[in-house]
């Protein structure tokens, strides 16, 4: 298994927690090569990351053979490789999809750009909206969703439009191409095989921590 | 294993990965009761939340017996014990630090009361900020921050500031006593052992679908 290249799995076969565990791998490794760091144990980047250095291992054993055995990972090499695999060292165009406040803040949010994702469209369920100048797009009608995603080549949008309309959105922009959604409503909309959700909510969060500080 | 009570345990001994998904099994029971549905199987369960029936009962598993084999578990029953284990059968009060835009929406979305996170104080570190009315809450400045979590017995924040000040929002938040923050900023904020954070981030959840709809 850990010398198995990628080319020789399919990729269902790599478990969807290991690779949701990798973008935060280019992340440390991104920091490394900014403060010049050339060379990283598993020990040290389990250190970064909050799990043990046997994980990284093992989540790296998926994808081939990487580093060597007491030497540690080159930095620039493994964070290329994992860029390739995670599909992110291209750039994609992202649409977004409700401009009331939370999508005014993520039409500013300046963190998108530099990772490769680039906002290009902005669309609104409210006519009243359509027109206005936000994040330095022009929001459209959804009437245009179709057009503008096959034009601009969009396969991912993020959603940000109230409870109640998120499933319509989200199957609008199914039936348009669009094959990834980040969904900011805390809801879990259904989605058929092969297109891709993630559901932003800060309840589940806020509940995976009264754990730990309950009774204490 | 199967059979240890909780009380048997640590509640260190439970994984972290583990615990982050009783939420989502909390959310699914309570639909379901919504609906009128009295017992569910381990089956019906997984294929609600996407994972395998047993990956559900050996997560259970840690926090003793639930269910009997081939009868499923009570809805009501389970649904209460996993809030309990949680720590969300009480009502936690919640800090919203930074109102901006983003802190904004925050403060006027509803889906936290329904959960038992109130949100009892806001605060921003801009003055011009201070004393404005949002979301029926008079925002305050930080230094009324000590005095406010005391006594407002808060011990929950949800930090919406710029990246730059981020940290330093977390180390005065901690300092002050809260015990868990939700940070919506592109970061990782260090804190201390005994201290929850969690970091919302759109564009790791956008690099964790990129993998599935690269290539294809």
């Amino acid at each position: 298994m850990a010398s198995n290249p990628v080319t020789r799995q399919t990729r269902s076969d790599v478990p969807e927690v290991v690779i949701s565990r990798l973008p935060q791998y280019v992340r440390i490794l991104n920091r490394l090569l900014d403060d010049g760091i050339q060379v990283v144990s598993s020990q040290q980047l389990g250190e970064k990351l909050q799990v043990t250095p046997a994980q990284i291992r093992k989540d790296l054993s998926y994808f081939g053979r990487f580093g060597k055995q007491g030497r540690g990972y080159i930095v620039k090499d493994l964070l290329e490789r994992l860029r390739q695999i995670l599909g992110i060292n291209t750039s994609w165009n992202v649409a977004v999809v409700g401009v009331g406040r939370l999508g005014r803040a993520i039409l500013s949010y300046p963190g998108f750009n530099p990772d490769g994702f680039r906002l290009v469209a902005a669309f609104d369920l409210n006519n009243q909206v359509v027109g206005e100048e936000v994040g330095g797009l022009s929001v459209r009608s959804m009437d245009e969703l179709d057009q503008i995603v096959a034009k601009e080549k969009i396969s991912i949008a993020i959603v940000a439009v109230p409870v109640e309309f998120t499933q319509n959105v989200v199957d609008h922009l199914v039936a348009c191409g669009v094959k990834a959604i980040l969904n900011y409503a805390p809801i879990a909309p259904q989605v058929r095989e092969g297109i891709r959700i993630r559901n932003i909510d800060p309840v589940l969060s806020l509940q995976s921590m009264t754990y730990y500080i309950n009774e204490e």
